[in-house]
């Protein structure tokens, strides 16, 4: 199970001048799926607007908590840290963190307050102005000659950074019980009598036919009720063989 | 800098019935971000379509190369091996790996050959009858009291997975070459038909039984070799019945 993520709580994911309502809406849906809920709008060009409702999906309740600001001071108000995310290598610029560098260390910043994760426009990233309020840059790394993720997905992938360094058990399936030794071995068993009767194999010259069997079927690693169905399978196998 | 991705170019994307012809664009953009290709859609509702050229940006070139097929196995046509990617834990569901897990082991089969990372409908998502196609069941963590990721987002985070692991060039040796996957369908059928005839299995109530198969030697992820020793097996079965 996961564990609860306080720190994710004090992560604000602020928008800068976005043109298009649907990526709003994409951007909510992608934070509210990796545990992220605090969305700061600056001086959006549409919003609230239907396109982003509708991109939204389960996320509703994160537009609907939205702080639209007037400009990035007061999207970072109260905030300890700005990490400004960027495709674009600059002149003069700061250090690039990549997203997966970057993660655990801004989660470990949550416990001084809030910190803020700065997405710039669709068209043009972040301002001049707007990187120098970040105290780091982030960048999520990708192919050089087309590196522009969509604002939405760069901001999945930045959100599942953060959720994943915040996650330390990760998902596992229950698996079925695995099978005890014998009852492999037993399935081998009945499985080379079975072979040797329908004349697959020869036991004057068996050569490598069980060892490449047992090869295959230990990479699978079969569970109790799968050593019962293929020993059903066998048993039911013999009862129809005229020899 | 970044390396060469020889092993980005034996990746598919493969879309199941996409509803959105703006997930779709939204989607190849996603792949070009992280350096992959190789879009196949299986039965897209709307496509060609202009909200995918609109949503693709920059990656248009891998919307008019795409693939478009009318089912699964055409699309997993020649690949050696298919991952579905999957949000729903399901019942007797294969072991589930995550993103970040699967991402290295996932690269290191394209030494064999090309792989399939398969994606469901916006709605729903794969179905049961797709799942057992999939060799390995792939997640991407995320908040379980919203884990529904938006189709395109999905996308962009398992291509930033593959794209970051490809990085530092991959090398593996090469062992058993691995069957197709028409080969081990072509098994699974023979091992039904068998199954038929010597009453394991009821074609009228059938229940999981071939399901539980395909899981167990999808795990195993049988080679050429050892696909033609088990069909032999079940050839010289088939000699040796009576009905």
């Amino acid at each position: 199970m996961i564990e609860k993520h306080g720190a994710l709580d004090h992560i604000r994911i602020v928008l800068s001048h976005t043109s298009h309502p649907g990526n709003i809406g994409a951007a909510a849906r992608a934070m509210k799926t990796m545990g992220l809920g605090r969305l700061y709008l600056i001086n959006p060009k549409h919003f609230p607007h239907k396109d982003a409702d509708a991109m939204a999906c389960g996320a509703q309740d994160i537009l609907t908590g939205a702080t639209v600001c007037a400009t990035l001071d007061e999207a970072l108000n109260g905030a300890v840290l700005a990490a400004g995310v960027t495709a674009r290598r600059r002149d003069l610029s700061h250090k690039m963190y990549s997203a997966r560098d970057s993660a655990s260390w801004l989660l470990e910043q949550t416990v001084n307050g809030d910190i803020a994760l700065v997405f710039g426009t669709e068209m043009s990233g972040l301002t001049n102005a707007e990187l120098d309020k970040c105290q780091r840059l982030v960048t999520i790394p990708s192919n050089p000659e087309c590196s522009s993720l969509n604002l939405a997905a760069a901001v999945q992938v930045m959100a599942y950074e953060l959720f994943t360094a915040s996650a330390p058990a990760q998902h596992k399936t229950k698996e079925g019980e695995p099978a005890a030794l014998e009852e492999v071995e037993n399935f081998y068993r009945h499985l080379e009598q079975t072979l040797i009767r329908i004349g697959f194999l020869d036991p004057q010259h068996p050569k490598r036919l069980m060892s490449r069997l047992r090869r295959l079927y230990a990479r699978a690693a079969p569970e109790k009720e799968e050593v019962s169905i293929l020993r059903g399978i066998l048993t039911e196998t013999n009862k129809k063989i005229v020899d």
